[in-house]
């Protein structure tokens, strides 16, 4: 079940879906790739700048990548690849904390569609990502970017 | 033993360190953060664009993370922390697949640094991250920001 650069839709907000961040959780990450200490101990944590447990930077942003999987693979059958692999993102924006308890919701948004002389099987797809807590704020933003395969090649030959 | 923004050393190339990512951990970190058959199975990985088992570019990303705080709490006493929050990452570039059993070695220099009004006590630092395979292949780069205390407040009272 390909997602074809072809019938890609610009500007309409998904909803990805919402996760909570639990204390263990954030903790269990940080231990393994996160290891400061406002990541690891309420007590640090309520000590630092944070003023509470947080979850690393690095673990907001894998959570949309969860959500993303399962929201692309959900209702569609086999294993099939929906997308093909990402160069990359830009302009990735942390912008306040996600503490232990909150509820993250992340939405997409397709705002762009680039063609590709040098990769004539593939378009690319530029999407704006966003995260919003539980009171509405925004907590995490960033754009991705996608190859997705053409329904035709652009190749001349 | 905080690092201040006024002795950073700017255009020298640091080794964060090297990891060798493991089919094991891989398999861990893709179950669940980015379940994608490639990143799951050995047999559906042979099958696919990437022909064999490959780590989760937010993997790549997030052990980046790890070797950076181990590097930088290496050899100081106390969790103080050394650097301030990240605003964010700019221009992350996975480049080439991270397979199984391959080793990357994670470099960074510091590129510039910014005085900021609307922070006085803080400075914002920039730097390159790179990463390369054994056969000396970039497999992965991105632009890091990470705001670095003061030694005095730039505040004008």
């Amino acid at each position: 079940m390909t997602l074809y650069f072809e019938d890609v839709v610009l500007g309409e907000d998904q909803v990805l879906g919402s996760y909570t961040f639990r204390a263990e959780e954030i903790k269990q990450f940080a231990g393994r790739y996160d290891p400061q200490a406002f990541h690891l101990d309420e007590a640090a944590a309520a000590k630092s700048l944070f003023g509470g447990l947080c979850a690393s930077g690095w673990h907001t942003a894998a959570v949309w990548m969860k959500l993303l999987v399962d929201h692309s693979y959900s209702g569609h059958e086999g294993s099939e690849p929906r997308f093909g692999p990402s160069p990359g993102f830009r302009d990735l924006k942390w912008l306040k904390p996600v503490y232990a308890g909150d509820t993250i919701t992340y939405r997409t948004r397709n705002i762009e569609t680039k063609a590709l002389a040098s990769k004539p099987n593939w378009g690319l797809l530029e999407s704006l990502n966003e995260g919003h807590n539980q009171d509405g704020a925004l907590v995490f933003s960033f754009i991705s970017q996608v190859f997705l395969r053409r329904r035709e090649s652009t190749r001349i030959d």
